[in-house]
Protein backbone atom coordinates (compact mmCIF):
# COMPACT_ATOMS: atom_id res chain seq x y z
CA UNK A 1 0.00 0.00 0.00
CA UNK A 2 1.16 3.79 -0.86
CA UNK A 3 -0.04 6.38 1.36
CA UNK A 4 -0.90 9.62 -0.56
CA UNK A 5 1.91 11.73 0.80
CA UNK A 6 4.26 9.04 -0.33
CA UNK A 7 3.01 9.16 -4.25
CA UNK A 8 3.21 13.03 -3.57
CA UNK A 9 6.96 12.78 -2.95
CA UNK A 10 7.70 10.10 -5.63
CA UNK A 11 5.79 12.04 -8.43
CA UNK A 12 7.93 15.46 -7.02
CA UNK A 13 11.09 13.04 -8.09
CA UNK A 14 10.09 14.43 -11.74
CA UNK A 15 11.71 18.24 -10.57
CA UNK A 16 15.30 18.84 -9.82
CA UNK A 17 14.51 20.60 -6.85
CA UNK A 18 12.59 17.99 -5.28
CA UNK A 19 15.45 15.44 -5.95
CA UNK A 20 17.63 17.61 -4.53
CA UNK A 21 15.76 18.45 -1.41
CA UNK A 22 14.99 14.83 -0.55
CA UNK A 23 18.54 13.43 -1.87
CA UNK A 24 16.49 11.18 -3.96
CA UNK A 25 16.11 9.88 -7.68
CA UNK A 26 13.75 7.20 -9.42
CA UNK A 27 15.09 4.20 -11.53
CA UNK A 28 12.38 1.98 -13.42
CA UNK A 29 12.50 -1.81 -14.19
CA UNK A 30 13.84 -4.91 -12.68
CA UNK A 31 16.75 -5.00 -15.55
CA UNK A 32 18.32 -2.09 -14.55
CA UNK A 33 17.31 -2.03 -10.96
CA UNK A 34 19.17 -5.59 -10.68
CA UNK A 35 22.02 -3.87 -11.91
CA UNK A 36 22.13 -1.07 -9.63
CA UNK A 37 22.41 -4.09 -6.80
CA UNK A 38 26.47 -4.12 -8.26
CA UNK A 39 27.07 -0.37 -8.53
CA UNK A 40 27.60 2.31 -6.27
CA UNK A 41 24.48 3.33 -6.01
CA UNK A 42 22.55 2.96 -2.67
CA UNK A 43 18.45 1.81 -2.80
CA UNK A 44 16.34 3.50 -0.34
CA UNK A 45 13.09 1.04 -1.18
CA UNK A 46 11.55 -0.62 -4.06
CA UNK A 47 8.14 -0.43 -5.09
CA UNK A 48 7.21 -3.70 -7.35
CA UNK A 49 3.78 -5.09 -8.79
CA UNK A 50 6.20 -8.73 -8.78
CA UNK A 51 9.08 -8.62 -5.60
CA UNK A 52 9.87 -12.31 -6.43
CA UNK A 53 11.21 -11.38 -9.07
CA UNK A 54 13.58 -9.09 -7.47
CA UNK A 55 14.96 -11.74 -5.66
CA UNK A 56 16.72 -9.44 -3.23
CA UNK A 57 15.88 -9.43 0.75
CA UNK A 58 18.46 -6.68 2.33
CA UNK A 59 16.40 -3.65 0.75
CA UNK A 60 12.58 -3.19 1.91
CA UNK A 61 10.32 -4.22 -0.92
CA UNK A 62 6.74 -3.38 -1.20
CA UNK A 63 4.28 -4.67 -2.99
CA UNK A 64 1.95 -2.54 -5.06
CA UNK A 65 -0.44 -2.60 -7.22
CA UNK A 66 -0.52 -1.90 -11.25
CA UNK A 67 -2.60 0.75 -10.44
CA UNK A 68 -0.24 2.24 -8.03
CA UNK A 69 2.48 1.80 -10.16
CA UNK A 70 0.87 3.91 -12.61
CA UNK A 71 0.85 6.81 -10.42
CA UNK A 72 4.41 6.82 -9.45
CA UNK A 73 5.91 5.82 -12.66
CA UNK A 74 7.42 8.50 -15.12
CA UNK A 75 6.79 5.87 -17.79
CA UNK A 76 3.99 6.17 -20.59
CA UNK A 77 3.81 2.47 -19.76
CA UNK A 78 5.33 1.35 -16.23
CA UNK A 79 7.27 -1.73 -15.92
CA UNK A 80 7.36 -4.38 -12.73
CA UNK A 81 9.36 -1.80 -10.38
CA UNK A 82 10.17 1.52 -9.27
CA UNK A 83 13.33 1.62 -6.79
CA UNK A 84 14.07 4.56 -5.16
CA UNK A 85 17.84 5.64 -4.81
CA UNK A 86 19.73 8.25 -3.14
CA UNK A 87 21.82 10.76 -5.02
CA UNK A 88 25.77 10.09 -5.44
CA UNK A 89 27.34 12.68 -3.86
CA UNK A 90 29.52 13.87 -7.00
CA UNK A 91 33.08 13.41 -7.47
CA UNK A 92 35.11 14.36 -10.71
CA UNK A 93 38.03 11.93 -10.98
CA UNK A 94 40.89 13.12 -12.92
CA UNK A 95 41.41 13.34 -16.55
CA UNK A 96 40.20 10.57 -18.50
CA UNK A 97 42.24 10.28 -21.97
CA UNK A 98 39.21 10.42 -23.88
CA UNK A 99 36.21 12.65 -22.42
CA UNK A 100 32.67 14.06 -23.97
CA UNK A 101 32.63 17.46 -22.60
CA UNK A 102 29.01 18.74 -23.33
CA UNK A 103 28.61 22.88 -23.30
CA UNK A 104 24.61 23.54 -22.45
CA UNK A 105 23.09 20.11 -23.41
CA UNK A 106 19.48 20.85 -22.75
CA UNK A 107 17.31 17.94 -23.90
CA UNK A 108 16.93 15.03 -21.43
CA UNK A 109 17.04 12.48 -24.32
CA UNK A 110 19.99 13.48 -25.79
CA UNK A 111 21.81 13.82 -22.87
CA UNK A 112 20.66 9.78 -22.03
CA UNK A 113 21.47 9.22 -25.69
CA UNK A 114 25.41 10.50 -25.08
CA UNK A 115 26.00 8.63 -21.72
CA UNK A 116 24.82 5.90 -23.51
CA UNK A 117 27.19 5.88 -26.57
CA UNK A 118 30.06 6.86 -23.97
CA UNK A 119 29.74 4.06 -21.83
CA UNK A 120 29.39 1.93 -25.77
CA UNK A 121 32.56 3.27 -26.60
CA UNK A 122 34.13 2.87 -22.80
CA UNK A 123 34.75 6.58 -22.34
CA UNK A 124 34.44 6.61 -18.38
CA UNK A 125 33.59 10.54 -17.86
CA UNK A 126 31.06 12.90 -19.28
CA UNK A 127 31.51 16.76 -17.97
CA UNK A 128 28.84 18.69 -17.90
CA UNK A 129 27.94 22.62 -18.03
CA UNK A 130 26.44 23.43 -14.78
CA UNK A 131 23.16 24.52 -17.20
CA UNK A 132 23.28 21.11 -18.77
CA UNK A 133 19.90 18.99 -18.31
CA UNK A 134 20.15 17.59 -14.97
CA UNK A 135 21.42 13.77 -15.31
CA UNK A 136 18.69 12.27 -12.31
CA UNK A 137 15.97 13.39 -14.64
CA UNK A 138 13.93 10.47 -15.53
CA UNK A 139 13.89 10.89 -19.08
CA UNK A 140 17.64 11.13 -18.89
CA UNK A 141 17.69 7.99 -16.44
CA UNK A 142 15.52 6.04 -18.41
CA UNK A 143 17.61 7.26 -22.38
CA UNK A 144 20.54 5.92 -20.97
CA UNK A 145 19.40 2.15 -20.69
CA UNK A 146 21.30 1.45 -17.39
CA UNK A 147 24.41 3.20 -19.03
CA UNK A 148 24.13 5.73 -15.94
CA UNK A 149 25.85 3.54 -13.76
CA UNK A 150 28.99 3.06 -15.24
CA UNK A 151 29.26 7.01 -16.75
CA UNK A 152 30.75 9.49 -14.41
CA UNK A 153 28.90 12.43 -15.19
CA UNK A 154 29.81 15.36 -13.39
CA UNK A 155 29.10 19.00 -13.36
CA UNK A 156 31.40 21.79 -13.07
CA UNK A 157 32.44 25.37 -14.19
CA UNK A 158 33.44 24.76 -17.79
CA UNK A 159 35.64 27.83 -18.40
CA UNK A 160 37.63 26.81 -15.64
CA UNK A 161 37.55 23.90 -16.30
CA UNK A 162 38.61 23.71 -20.24
CA UNK A 163 41.19 26.59 -19.21
CA UNK A 164 43.27 23.82 -16.52
CA UNK A 165 42.65 20.42 -18.27
CA UNK A 166 45.46 18.91 -19.93
CA UNK A 167 43.50 17.40 -22.72
CA UNK A 168 43.01 18.76 -25.81
CA UNK A 169 39.82 20.39 -26.31
CA UNK A 170 38.39 19.99 -29.99
CA UNK A 171 35.11 21.08 -30.45
CA UNK A 172 32.52 20.30 -33.48
CA UNK A 173 32.08 23.38 -35.96
CA UNK A 174 30.61 22.93 -39.88
CA UNK A 175 33.92 24.61 -40.76
CA UNK A 176 36.09 22.31 -38.64
CA UNK A 177 38.89 19.71 -40.32
CA UNK A 178 36.79 16.80 -41.38
CA UNK A 179 36.56 13.82 -39.37
CA UNK A 180 38.36 11.67 -41.78
CA UNK A 181 41.74 13.58 -41.87
CA UNK A 182 41.63 14.53 -38.33
CA UNK A 183 44.49 12.60 -35.74
CA UNK A 184 43.00 11.95 -33.04
CA UNK A 185 45.27 13.34 -30.07
CA UNK A 186 45.71 11.43 -27.61
CA UNK A 187 44.05 12.92 -24.56
CA UNK A 188 40.88 14.48 -25.80
CA UNK A 189 38.27 15.98 -24.91
CA UNK A 190 35.15 16.23 -27.30
CA UNK A 191 32.64 19.41 -26.71
CA UNK A 192 29.39 19.16 -27.88
CA UNK A 193 27.25 22.89 -27.55
CA UNK A 194 23.56 23.07 -26.76
CA UNK A 195 20.79 22.46 -29.51
CA UNK A 196 20.23 25.27 -30.99
CA UNK A 197 23.05 27.82 -30.28
CA UNK A 198 25.87 25.63 -30.05
CA UNK A 199 28.79 26.11 -27.80
CA UNK A 200 29.36 29.49 -25.66
CA UNK A 201 31.76 31.96 -27.40
CA UNK A 202 33.62 31.60 -23.75
CA UNK A 203 33.85 28.10 -24.90
CA UNK A 204 34.88 28.42 -27.97
CA UNK A 205 37.99 30.84 -27.26
CA UNK A 206 39.04 27.54 -25.19
CA UNK A 207 39.56 25.46 -28.14
CA UNK A 208 42.60 23.91 -29.82
CA UNK A 209 40.69 22.89 -33.11
CA UNK A 210 37.73 21.99 -34.53
CA UNK A 211 36.59 19.26 -36.28
CA UNK A 212 33.05 18.27 -38.57
CA UNK A 213 31.50 15.52 -40.31
CA UNK A 214 31.30 16.46 -44.07
CA UNK A 215 28.02 16.43 -45.40
CA UNK A 216 27.71 14.31 -48.36
CA UNK A 217 24.04 15.10 -49.83
CA UNK A 218 23.79 18.32 -52.36
CA UNK A 219 21.09 19.79 -50.75
CA UNK A 220 21.74 23.17 -49.05
CA UNK A 221 18.35 22.70 -47.35
CA UNK A 222 20.07 19.88 -45.20
CA UNK A 223 19.66 20.11 -41.65
CA UNK A 224 22.55 20.01 -39.65
CA UNK A 225 22.69 16.53 -37.36
CA UNK A 226 21.29 16.21 -34.22
CA UNK A 227 24.09 16.50 -31.27
CA UNK A 228 23.70 13.09 -29.95
CA UNK A 229 24.18 11.59 -33.43
CA UNK A 230 26.54 13.42 -34.75
CA UNK A 231 28.86 13.00 -31.17
CA UNK A 232 28.12 8.75 -32.36
CA UNK A 233 29.67 9.53 -36.13
CA UNK A 234 32.26 11.12 -34.22
CA UNK A 235 32.98 8.85 -31.68
CA UNK A 236 32.83 6.09 -34.19
CA UNK A 237 35.32 7.69 -36.18
CA UNK A 238 38.03 8.70 -33.22
CA UNK A 239 37.70 4.84 -32.08
CA UNK A 240 38.46 3.64 -35.64
CA UNK A 241 41.86 5.07 -35.58
CA UNK B 1 -12.49 29.98 -40.12
CA UNK B 2 -12.12 26.11 -39.88
CA UNK B 3 -15.24 24.04 -39.85
CA UNK B 4 -15.72 21.16 -37.46
CA UNK B 5 -15.52 18.64 -40.96
CA UNK B 6 -12.23 20.24 -41.62
CA UNK B 7 -11.17 19.54 -38.84
CA UNK B 8 -12.48 16.08 -38.14
CA UNK B 9 -10.46 15.44 -41.37
CA UNK B 10 -7.16 16.98 -40.94
CA UNK B 11 -7.10 15.14 -37.19
CA UNK B 12 -7.99 11.69 -38.62
CA UNK B 13 -4.65 12.25 -40.88
CA UNK B 14 -2.88 10.92 -37.55
CA UNK B 15 -4.09 7.52 -38.59
CA UNK B 16 -2.39 5.67 -42.29
CA UNK B 17 -6.06 4.66 -43.07
CA UNK B 18 -7.20 7.49 -43.48
CA UNK B 19 -4.35 9.07 -45.16
CA UNK B 20 -4.83 6.88 -47.67
CA UNK B 21 -8.50 6.95 -47.41
CA UNK B 22 -8.36 11.06 -48.28
CA UNK B 23 -4.78 10.75 -50.28
CA UNK B 24 -3.67 13.50 -48.24
CA UNK B 25 -0.99 13.98 -45.63
CA UNK B 26 0.21 16.92 -43.23
CA UNK B 27 3.38 19.01 -43.04
CA UNK B 28 4.49 21.49 -40.32
CA UNK B 29 6.06 24.36 -40.35
CA UNK B 30 6.91 27.38 -42.73
CA UNK B 31 10.39 26.26 -42.72
CA UNK B 32 9.54 22.93 -44.38
CA UNK B 33 6.71 24.14 -45.91
CA UNK B 34 8.65 26.65 -47.87
CA UNK B 35 10.95 23.73 -49.21
CA UNK B 36 7.83 22.00 -50.55
CA UNK B 37 7.30 24.58 -53.56
CA UNK B 38 10.39 23.44 -54.72
CA UNK B 39 9.83 19.80 -54.77
CA UNK B 40 7.62 17.29 -56.52
CA UNK B 41 5.43 17.79 -53.53
CA UNK B 42 1.98 18.57 -54.22
CA UNK B 43 0.34 20.92 -51.63
CA UNK B 44 -3.96 20.84 -51.66
CA UNK B 45 -4.08 23.78 -49.51
CA UNK B 46 -2.18 25.83 -46.25
CA UNK B 47 -3.58 26.28 -43.15
CA UNK B 48 -1.63 29.59 -41.26
CA UNK B 49 -1.88 31.76 -38.43
CA UNK B 50 -0.01 34.41 -40.62
CA UNK B 51 -0.29 33.76 -44.06
CA UNK B 52 2.24 37.07 -45.09
CA UNK B 53 4.93 34.98 -44.25
CA UNK B 54 3.99 32.03 -47.06
CA UNK B 55 4.43 34.82 -49.80
CA UNK B 56 2.42 32.36 -52.54
CA UNK B 57 -0.34 33.38 -54.18
CA UNK B 58 -0.87 30.22 -56.70
CA UNK B 59 -1.84 27.69 -52.99
CA UNK B 60 -4.88 28.60 -51.50
CA UNK B 61 -4.03 29.58 -47.87
CA UNK B 62 -6.49 29.95 -44.72
CA UNK B 63 -5.84 32.53 -42.19
CA UNK B 64 -6.20 30.85 -38.70
CA UNK B 65 -6.30 31.52 -35.17
CA UNK B 66 -3.93 29.73 -32.67
CA UNK B 67 -6.79 27.82 -31.07
CA UNK B 68 -7.76 26.52 -34.57
CA UNK B 69 -3.94 25.74 -34.89
CA UNK B 70 -3.47 24.03 -32.11
CA UNK B 71 -6.54 21.68 -32.98
CA UNK B 72 -5.16 20.52 -35.92
CA UNK B 73 -1.26 20.46 -35.24
CA UNK B 74 0.25 16.98 -34.21
CA UNK B 75 2.74 19.07 -32.18
CA UNK B 76 3.31 19.43 -28.68
CA UNK B 77 4.28 22.96 -29.81
CA UNK B 78 2.23 23.94 -32.77
CA UNK B 79 4.53 26.03 -35.48
CA UNK B 80 2.98 28.78 -37.84
CA UNK B 81 1.16 27.27 -40.63
CA UNK B 82 0.34 23.27 -41.96
CA UNK B 83 -0.18 22.50 -45.33
CA UNK B 84 -2.18 19.55 -46.55
CA UNK B 85 0.08 17.45 -49.25
CA UNK B 86 -1.32 15.01 -51.81
CA UNK B 87 0.49 11.31 -51.16
CA UNK B 88 2.97 10.72 -53.91
CA UNK B 89 2.71 7.88 -55.78
CA UNK B 90 5.15 5.41 -54.75
CA UNK B 91 8.09 4.49 -57.81
CA UNK B 92 11.01 2.32 -57.17
CA UNK B 93 13.89 4.00 -58.83
CA UNK B 94 16.74 1.88 -60.13
CA UNK B 95 18.69 0.19 -57.48
CA UNK B 96 21.44 3.15 -56.08
CA UNK B 97 24.76 2.07 -55.19
CA UNK B 98 24.25 2.71 -51.59
CA UNK B 99 20.86 2.06 -50.48
CA UNK B 100 19.17 1.82 -46.68
CA UNK B 101 16.90 -1.15 -46.62
CA UNK B 102 14.80 -1.32 -43.12
CA UNK B 103 12.90 -4.55 -42.22
CA UNK B 104 10.33 -3.77 -39.91
CA UNK B 105 11.25 -0.39 -38.41
CA UNK B 106 8.40 0.67 -35.91
CA UNK B 107 9.14 3.65 -34.34
CA UNK B 108 8.84 6.88 -36.28
CA UNK B 109 11.27 8.63 -34.97
CA UNK B 110 13.76 5.54 -35.68
CA UNK B 111 12.42 5.83 -38.82
CA UNK B 112 12.49 9.73 -39.46
CA UNK B 113 16.21 10.19 -37.85
CA UNK B 114 17.28 7.38 -41.07
CA UNK B 115 15.82 9.63 -43.60
CA UNK B 116 17.53 12.73 -42.20
CA UNK B 117 20.91 10.46 -41.65
CA UNK B 118 19.67 9.29 -45.75
CA UNK B 119 20.02 12.84 -46.77
CA UNK B 120 22.96 14.20 -44.91
CA UNK B 121 25.15 11.09 -46.71
CA UNK B 122 23.05 11.59 -50.26
CA UNK B 123 21.39 8.16 -50.06
CA UNK B 124 18.73 9.20 -52.61
CA UNK B 125 16.68 5.87 -51.77
CA UNK B 126 15.59 3.79 -48.75
CA UNK B 127 13.69 0.23 -49.38
CA UNK B 128 11.25 -0.72 -46.53
CA UNK B 129 9.43 -3.84 -46.03
CA UNK B 130 5.86 -3.75 -45.98
CA UNK B 131 5.71 -3.49 -42.45
CA UNK B 132 7.84 -0.72 -41.71
CA UNK B 133 6.39 1.95 -39.72
CA UNK B 134 4.62 4.21 -42.78
CA UNK B 135 6.40 7.42 -43.74
CA UNK B 136 3.48 9.81 -43.95
CA UNK B 137 3.25 9.21 -40.03
CA UNK B 138 3.25 13.03 -38.78
CA UNK B 139 5.87 12.21 -36.07
CA UNK B 140 7.70 10.08 -38.93
CA UNK B 141 7.62 13.39 -40.93
CA UNK B 142 8.80 16.01 -38.44
CA UNK B 143 11.53 13.94 -37.20
CA UNK B 144 13.10 14.40 -40.67
CA UNK B 145 13.40 17.73 -40.43
CA UNK B 146 12.22 17.80 -43.87
CA UNK B 147 15.05 15.56 -45.62
CA UNK B 148 11.66 13.11 -46.80
CA UNK B 149 11.41 15.60 -49.74
CA UNK B 150 14.65 14.54 -51.08
CA UNK B 151 14.67 11.27 -50.13
CA UNK B 152 12.80 8.22 -51.91
CA UNK B 153 11.12 5.83 -49.57
CA UNK B 154 10.07 2.81 -50.81
CA UNK B 155 7.67 0.12 -49.67
CA UNK B 156 7.73 -3.47 -51.20
CA UNK B 157 8.26 -7.18 -50.57
CA UNK B 158 11.66 -7.60 -49.05
CA UNK B 159 12.03 -10.56 -49.91
CA UNK B 160 11.41 -10.64 -53.57
CA UNK B 161 13.59 -7.62 -53.97
CA UNK B 162 16.67 -8.53 -51.73
CA UNK B 163 16.65 -12.20 -53.89
CA UNK B 164 16.61 -9.77 -57.15
CA UNK B 165 19.02 -6.54 -56.12
CA UNK B 166 22.46 -6.77 -57.80
CA UNK B 167 23.27 -4.82 -54.71
CA UNK B 168 25.71 -6.65 -52.13
CA UNK B 169 23.08 -6.87 -49.44
CA UNK B 170 25.22 -6.11 -45.92
CA UNK B 171 23.40 -6.65 -42.62
CA UNK B 172 24.14 -5.47 -39.01
CA UNK B 173 24.92 -8.38 -36.56
CA UNK B 174 27.06 -8.32 -32.91
CA UNK B 175 28.97 -11.41 -34.67
CA UNK B 176 29.64 -9.21 -38.12
CA UNK B 177 32.90 -8.51 -39.09
CA UNK B 178 33.90 -5.22 -37.75
CA UNK B 179 33.18 -1.77 -39.43
CA UNK B 180 36.77 -0.69 -39.20
CA UNK B 181 38.26 -4.05 -41.21
CA UNK B 182 34.73 -4.19 -43.76
CA UNK B 183 35.91 -3.51 -47.19
CA UNK B 184 32.61 -1.02 -48.80
CA UNK B 185 31.61 -2.90 -51.96
CA UNK B 186 30.36 -0.69 -54.44
CA UNK B 187 27.08 -1.08 -54.73
CA UNK B 188 25.46 -2.06 -51.32
CA UNK B 189 22.21 -2.38 -49.51
CA UNK B 190 22.71 -1.76 -45.54
CA UNK B 191 20.10 -3.95 -43.93
CA UNK B 192 18.84 -2.62 -40.94
CA UNK B 193 16.26 -5.15 -38.79
CA UNK B 194 13.35 -4.07 -36.72
CA UNK B 195 14.30 -2.65 -32.91
CA UNK B 196 13.53 -5.64 -31.05
CA UNK B 197 13.95 -8.39 -33.35
CA UNK B 198 16.48 -7.62 -35.48
CA UNK B 199 15.97 -8.91 -39.04
CA UNK B 200 14.13 -11.73 -40.28
CA UNK B 201 15.13 -15.13 -40.38
CA UNK B 202 13.68 -14.88 -44.14
CA UNK B 203 16.02 -11.47 -45.03
CA UNK B 204 19.09 -13.02 -42.81
CA UNK B 205 19.26 -15.57 -45.57
CA UNK B 206 19.81 -13.20 -48.15
CA UNK B 207 22.84 -11.78 -46.75
CA UNK B 208 25.83 -11.67 -48.27
CA UNK B 209 27.79 -10.71 -45.04
CA UNK B 210 27.75 -9.04 -42.17
CA UNK B 211 28.84 -6.55 -40.14
CA UNK B 212 29.12 -4.91 -36.49
CA UNK B 213 30.36 -1.63 -34.73
CA UNK B 214 32.84 -2.96 -32.20
CA UNK B 215 32.05 -2.14 -29.11
CA UNK B 216 34.71 -0.71 -26.70
CA UNK B 217 33.32 -0.35 -23.27
CA UNK B 218 34.19 -3.58 -21.15
CA UNK B 219 30.49 -4.36 -19.44
CA UNK B 220 28.67 -6.77 -20.29
CA UNK B 221 25.26 -5.32 -19.56
CA UNK B 222 25.91 -2.57 -21.82
CA UNK B 223 22.96 -2.48 -24.17
CA UNK B 224 23.33 -2.65 -28.12
CA UNK B 225 22.78 1.14 -29.48
CA UNK B 226 19.97 2.07 -31.00
CA UNK B 227 19.35 1.24 -34.60
CA UNK B 228 19.28 4.55 -36.13
CA UNK B 229 22.74 5.55 -33.94
CA UNK B 230 24.11 2.42 -35.10
CA UNK B 231 22.94 3.47 -38.56
CA UNK B 232 24.91 6.80 -38.34
CA UNK B 233 27.98 5.35 -36.85
CA UNK B 234 28.07 2.72 -40.00
CA UNK B 235 27.60 5.12 -42.90
CA UNK B 236 30.08 7.42 -40.53
CA UNK B 237 32.56 4.95 -41.75
CA UNK B 238 31.34 3.43 -45.11
CA UNK B 239 31.56 6.93 -46.37
CA UNK B 240 35.29 7.10 -44.66
CA UNK B 241 36.61 5.13 -47.20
Amino acid sequence: MLTAHTIKILQSLDKKKFRQKYNLFLVEGNKIICELFNSDIKIKEIYSTDPQKLGRTDIPVTHISENELKKISFLKNPKDSVAVCYLVPEEKAGDKDIQLVLDGIQDPGNLGTIIRLADWFGIEQIICSEDTVDFYNPKVIQATMGSFIRVNTVYTNLIEYLSETKNINIGTDMEGESIYTFQRPEKINLILGNEGNGMRPETEKLLQKSISIPRFGKSRSTESLNVSMAAGIILGQLFGK
